[in-house]
């Protein structure tokens, strides 16, 4: 049994930070009053310093809104924020054929073409969390419509603009199958039972038996089609916040599906991937890596990102709420003291989104064109619901 | 006048570099005899990491050899390395209709479509300069033809593969013009003399009347179409580096039409564009910068990469010849101090690529996806070459 103090300190610490810190920290600065949409480019202090939108980021902050609507309390000024969200994403963000642009600017011209499947998964997640806080079946049609659209792209959700040559090295990525292992579950109750079950058994199947390596414990980004090694930067490259974020996904399914067995086994490749992946020097886990320990082509490998750290203490606390393993734990508490100490801003809110090898925020920025009102915010709620859980669960030993 | 003896070791320190250590390192290390072409990826000791063959590089390297060849002295071994390269580019390195692809595998089989314009420029200049070694025909000809194709393409230079919605927000990218201000130059005695001119004329008025923000002394990264900015990301986005280096090219063309107004026009913004991006802290150039002080997109934004203080040089350096600026002096000897202290690999030779913003090599790599045998030898070559007409001109004023 763990030290309930600080249990119950770390769910308040998360409950804390989500609902006094954090949420607010968007609400007063991201709303677009004027053209609708968000703002997800603010410096340290909340100001707004580019008026851009960015798809990906628009329907994250629509699903974190709606979703805290839906999980956490039912409070007004959320349900106001999403939807000044989902009329601005409804009437400017697809093009004819319902595919999502990459961007818009403030007024919702489009700037970016539909190249990015990514901006169809968190719109199809927004616009459902949406249609579950409001009954909106509108916003439930279109969220079904772009699910059903990104799997018939699967196979090649660049399309057109997909600059591979075909035949020569046909390497599949790992974001898509990550995600959809994310969005499968947050699909319950809107696709059928079987379509769900379907698709987790596909997407469990490809990140544990063609993405994982086996003998490393570690997920590749990138694979040929039966799962063997491509000798070529794509080839070796890891990105370990990836491979832990995938690993609390699966746990989900585990959790669903009752598998202990599958259950212990991402408990065990997010340790042997943070083992792996921690910089030993300075603390801290690495943005990217070359698998054979050749240089990396990513000039900001060595940079500690905070959603790195933030799947990665999700996924420790779930892993230990459901196994109690003790690496679990031990982990945990390190990777909590190196990112609460080095990304939480005391001053002026929020997390600081990028810190250079040694620790230090040498980018000022809250939210950019890749940071916005999403992984900070969830995993403040999942955290605080996971101790939460742990208490309980510790509370019925005593 | 200077003092001589530092003139004369500057360009004793580069003419040694070059033909010691620098040439050496490429010859030996990146020639694939058993495929042709060449390793680009080498580690600190000149291992090959990667056997990827990208078509910039192949081609700058192609240059390279020839250049030698053409202009320092005619080496057989120099002539044979630029032939295993010529031979391997042109049986593999274009599509049907003569687009270069941007990579090939090892053995030749494309990996990447031609969507980057630039491997046909580098490709334009590699088979140029191995036609003037050679007399061959055949390079002329597919020189020739490239340059032709990449003049037509400009006005759309990424084709199919642009994700640019038309009509939004129509930036125009400062890197063609950039690199066709060298082209047009380097390709003096193919094309007419009237086309040289009239291109000639046409980059200049690009670079310095629209690119170029008269007010600041800097040079902007993309503009819309009458020179005006956009407040968003790629509007305010600053590349010192990329500015400094197309100072140099443009000197060349000052130097040649013996204009001195704007020769101390290219003067002043490269010393201009120094004051605004050193890095006061720490030393070095930045590599990117927000032009309003506002957060870089760019992760790597404060470190330090070898070609951006290499063409410093070069652009310092030819800037005193010139016009004997003693803002040029001062500001060579301190790049130089920098540049050769941080930079120069004296165990292994050549140059280390990339340093984090405290001037650390946190990265060993000596050639890469993006770094060969091309900026570290042109510019010991370029500064030989200028140090050597200093020290004559020096010598007759004594």
């Amino acid at each position: 049994m763990k030290d309930l103090t600080k249990i119950t300190e770390y769910k308040e610490l998360y409950k804390a930070t989500l609902l006094d810190n954090v949420m607010p920290f968007w609400l007063e600065n991201s709303i677009d009053q004027e053209f609708g949409g968000y703002f997800s480019c603010l410096d340290r202090d909340g100001t707004v310093y580019d008026t851009d939108k960015f798809m990906w980021l628009q329907n994250r902050e629509l699903w974190m809104f709606s979703r805290m609507y839906n999980t956490v309390e039912a409070k007004e000024e959320w349900k106001e924020a999403a939807t000044v969200g989902y009329e601005f994403l409804k009437k400017h963000g697809m093009d004819a054929y319902g595919n999502w642009y990459f961007s818009l600017n403030r007024e919702g011209k489009p700037l970016v073409q539909p190249y990015n499947i990514f901006s169809d998964c968190f719109a199809a997640i927004g616009f459902k969390e949406y249609a579950v806080m409001t009954g909106d079946e509108e916003a439930l049609a279109i969220a079904k419509r772009t699910f059903e659209n990104i799997l018939k792209r699967q196979a090649n959700p660049k399309g057109s603009y997909n600059k591979i040559v075909d035949g020569t090295r046909p390497l599949k990525n790992f974001a898509l199958p990550m995600i959809l292992s994310n969005m499968a579950l947050l699909f319950e109750g809107v696709l059928e039972d079987e379509k769900v079950n379907e698709l987790v058994d596909q997407v469990v199947d490809e990140v544990m038996n063609v993405f994982l390596d086996e003998e490393k414990g570690i997920v590749y980004e990138n694979v040929l089609p039966d799962g063997s090694k491509a000798d070529c930067y794509d080839g070796r490259l890891l990105n370990p916040g990836h491979g832990i974020e995938a690993m609390w996904f699966i746990m989900d399914i585990a959790a669903k599906k009752s598998d202990s067995a599958l259950m212990q086994k991402a408990v065990d490749v997010v340790i042997s991937t943070l083992e792996y992946s921690w910089d030993k020097e300075f603390g801290g886990i690495f943005y990217f890596m070359d698998a054979e320990g050749r240089p990396p082509l990513q000039l900001e490998w060595d940079q500690k990102l905070w959603w790195v750290h933030l799947e990665t203490l999700i996924a420790l606390s779930k892993g230990f709420l459901h196994t109690e393993d003790q690496r679990c734990w031990d982990w945990y508490e390190k990777v909590h003291n190196y990112a609460w100490s080095h990304f939480h801003d005391p001053e002026f809110g929020e997390w600081f989104g990028y810190l250079n090898r040694r620790g230090e925020a040498y980018q000022s920025l809250k939210g950019s064109k890749w940071k916005g009102c999403y992984h900070v915010p969830r995993a403040m709620m999942e955290c605080w619901q996971i101790f939460e859980k742990i208490e309980e669960k510790n509370l019925q030993l005593q």
